[in-house]
């Protein structure tokens, strides 16, 4: 198999084994939970996680002004509410947890479980559901991707600058009502845990509102060239929101080439300038992948200071 | 054809546009060549290039710290000595050129004839050539790989701490007596250019020695797991340089995945530690690709403290 594994039972133990040599700020508790190295004294814990996969989401997200621990599931996996716990553990201080959960059926389960558990255990956990992929129609049964890593940035900075749990649920589920994503894919995955692709897709075919894991989307059809591609994801994207000031992410799903990437950059930034939109922060790189999948997706949301403010704050996360 | 590109006549310009966007403290000058927005007033301006394909290398790398021009050909191909000679006008402030060329013949050519016009136009002119592939057992013919993103980041950092032209190639040469690199791959590129891939290689084979245009390498055989795979590379790489204080980079070819290149880290640096050898500084990510070749690259340099400082220092490139 054309994968750079070892054993792939030992999949997430070696990806992570790997981290810790890479980013020397963060530990690994039960072989799956990334946390700092450094706990935080006071201020709200921020948590996510979900399937691996996804990399860097969201274990390269854990540090200081984002994550505090990212739990983690086997490949496109759910982690399980025992491990969820131990990270809710091992990271309050006592300003409470929230949890940052992508809308996926498992996911919202096992860390519903995690929360009551350790609501039992006394401890104050809230939770945000991201629901930004804009392939679904039913906007409750909407997937979390992408748009995911701008909530982790967004609630940690919050959470760096004073605001309680509460306060940070409001202002998350407020910036969430206008971030919407959509993808799309011109090749599959590779899955490293059963050495099949993800999905089927032709040669010549790409298929657009696509998940992140390959899940079906709203159309597949002959490739096209970027400038169509462009305006045809646009279109999707556009009607959820009117605003004129807007902040854009433009991520790659893993296996895309950074000249791709930029190719397609110039096609969406001109596209939005030509209809009269104005984007305050750009982001183009690798942030919520599947795999070695090729395609990219747009995440766009409506600017104001604040979120502009998060979003350029530093970090020690070298992923974003 | 699987790419996301508009008209391959415009692959390097469409690119580069989209780099404008994303990174907006550079300009594009003849639709080829990436310079800072604004020329740096004193100190000597290093500039490399070369065919594209292998992104962020080098127009990423055009920033505050690192280079100051990067010539962009057309893919795989080395760029003309009319726009090298643009590049060098464009950069010198009066203080000298350092170009760095990766050892190809038409790059080290094409280098070559723009010094000469540019020294009769009366420019101060030095080159130096990276040649870190071991894979080529002569080292004259050794080609330049992803080591010379090290020799971009070590010659900025030089050239803003007062380091004249001269000064910086010697201590440049003295680096790049210790700098050495391998490759390998477990999937070809498709090269968007042709529509072909760049060269042919079995699902369960692997490549060891490829160069990063998926030129031959040493061995073909079949694949192995991750631990075979960094012994394997390190039992060619070590015997060039017995140091027990190194700097270790590992770089992605383009296509590899996160979770893969963590993979890597972990099988390399227990290998390291095991021969007693110290890792001074890490460096993990896509720094000097093949289009969306999948497989990575070794790069090892002897530690000291000033190239530690160097590489360590801050710059505006988000790529590095």
């Amino acid at each position: 198999m054309r994968k750079l594994i070892n054993q792939k039972e030992h999949f997430i133990k070696d990806m992570l084994d790997g981290l810790k040599f890479h980013d020397q700020k963060i530990s690994i508790i039960e072989d799956s939970i990334v946390v700092r190295k450094v706990k935080k004294e006071s201020g709200v814990a921020i948590v996510s996680g979900g399937g691996s996969g996804h990399e860097p989401a969201h274990a390269g997200y854990v540090a200081d002004g984002m994550l505090d621990a990212a739990v983690c599931g086997e490949v496109f996996t759910s982690p399980t509410p025992d491990k969820i716990l131990a990270a809710i553990k091992a990271v309050d201080n006592g300003d409470g947890v929230l949890l940052v959960v992508k809308n996926y059926a498992g996911d919202v389960l096992n860390f519903d479980m995690a929360k009551e558990l350790a609501e039992a255990e006394g401890h104050n956990v809230a939770t945000v559901i991201v629901r930004d992929d804009i392939a679904i129609d039913n906007a409750e049964q909407r997937r979390g991707v992408a748009g995911t890593v701008l909530v982790h940035k967004y609630a940690g900075y919050l959470s760096g600058h004073g605001s309680n749990l509460q306060q940070i649920v409001e202002k998350v589920e407020n910036m969430m009502e206008s971030l919407h994503s959509i993808g799309m894919a011109v090749h599959p995955c590779l899955v490293p845990t059963t050495g099949e692709f993800g999905f089927d897709l032709e040669e010549d075919e790409m298929e657009i509102g696509i998940g992140i894991h390959g899940e079906k989307g709203i159309y597949r059809e002959k490739s096209e060239t970027v400038d169509k591609i462009a305006g045809r994801l646009l279109s999707e994207l556009l009607p959820h929101n009117d605003d004129n000031d807007i902040i854009l992410m433009i991520n790659g799903m893993g296996g895309t080439p950074d000249s791709e990437l930029l190719i397609v950059t110039k096609y969406v930034m001109e596209a939005l300038e030509e209809k009269g939109k104005t984007v305050h922060k750009l982001l183009v790189g690798n942030y919520m992948t599947a795999l070695d999948m090729q395609g990219f997706s747009l995440t766009i949301v409506s600017h104001n200071d604040e979120l502009l403010k998060s979003l350029n704050a530093p970090t020690e996360s070298t992923h974003y």
